[in-house]
């Protein structure tokens, strides 16, 4: 098996806009910087980690605790800053790692997954494919691992589908990795129950700390009045 | 490996009811049993079923179709009605098999999960545990498979977090089977576009027959605009 290498897009100005009626702008930076750590604990025994930040890191420093506390695997998260929009900056990537002949396969994993375990990650790069792809909620994305360098990644809209016609295009084998934790993203208030339900790291902790609880009711929509 | 007993608790009157402002209510009673039939053929191949209702059959013959279109498997399928209230009537269930001695395991499959495959169900017996719990969106349990008379379900509330809490109590192992087919429930609006992008039966046809199509944007809440 080739070795993987993680590419993880993050954004921290107006991250997580949608969260805006249940969190400030420091709370949603807070809560991206959180699953963005998660995210990192859940990946990081694949193979090395790229941070891809589209915007210049705004404060020296920002990410000093996420690599501190990770002492044993700093060495092996880097960050990355490209001003490009999400396609292009990934797909160049994909490009430049196809000129230097393919030494890695690229795992792209959304920041906002913070339910994902590191044994939902094994499994998923167990799953046989030229390109396996990890749907979320509402036609999605929200992980994609690629081992053919012809593939191209196309967010935004329906991506699911994009990236499983795209892959048919091609004439490349689509594997599909189906998984509740790998599948919610967090975008919105209703998604935040999910995370103080199936959660374990930072995330729902900093949601209590937030003051977000379980109401012990089935909470499918309005997640912000748990707090 | 014990043979397997499927029970699919099942309501027409009233069914869906949060769908009320996208679909009528002979549109949703039409989806709740297009939904029932997805379920059934999925779960099928794994034992008898039988389809547990808790009001009177309110026609003659409106599992005809669904019957005679089986005609295969008719005979695996049964149709039992309990006028109690769900907890009740499946624990009564449980108690009933537990003085037969056991003789197959308990799966409790929710009838709105119309993207449920086969192969979804082929991996969820395969997980260990004395009861194997499968979540859905916003704390509710979709799936529960018992091996163990002693369990007894709670639905209503945070029934994940409270399945896993009763097997606790119990001294029972449970397993958590996780899946983001078998985690979409059907309840909502914004619910549909799973199915027209992940499902494959009866349901995401007779949606589309209804008028619903996929808009090409990504859709996490307004689905009834798709319409």
């Amino acid at each position: 098996m080739r070795p993987i290498r993680v590419v993880v897009p993050f954004k921290l100005n107006c991250a997580k806009s949608r969260l805006s009626s249940v969190l400030s702008s420091e709370e949603r930076e807070e809560l991206a910087l959180a699953m963005l750590e998660d995210v990192i604990d859940a990946v990081a025994g694949l193979g090395r980690v790229s941070i891809l930040l589209k915007d210049p890191l705004p404060e020296v420093g920002i990410f000093d605790r996420l690599l501190q506390s990770r002492s044993g695997i700093e060495s092996e998260i880097e960050i990355l800053e490209c001003p490009r929009e999400l396609d292009p900056a990934l797909n160049s990537m994909i490009e430049a790692q196809e000129r230097r002949g393919w030494p890695a396969d690229l795992l792209i994993a959304m920041a906002d997954l913070p339910q994902m375990r590191p044994s939902d990650l094994k499994e998923l790069v167990r799953t046989p494919g030229d390109v396996v792809i990890v749907p979320g909620r509402g036609g999605g994305t929200n992980l994609i691992l690629i081992r053919d360098p012809k593939f191209r990644v196309s967010y935004y809209g329906l991506s699911f589908l994009k990236h499983l016609q795209m892959a048919e295009d091609l004439g490349l084998s689509a594997g599909v990795f189906e998984s509740f934790r790998c599948g919610s993203d967090i975008d919105e208030p209703s998604d935040l129950v999910e995370v103080l339900i199936h959660g374990q790291g930072r995330t729902p902790e900093l949601l209590k700390k937030f003051g977000f609880e379980l109401s012990g009711k089935r909470e499918k929509v309005r997640a912000d009045c748990l707090r």
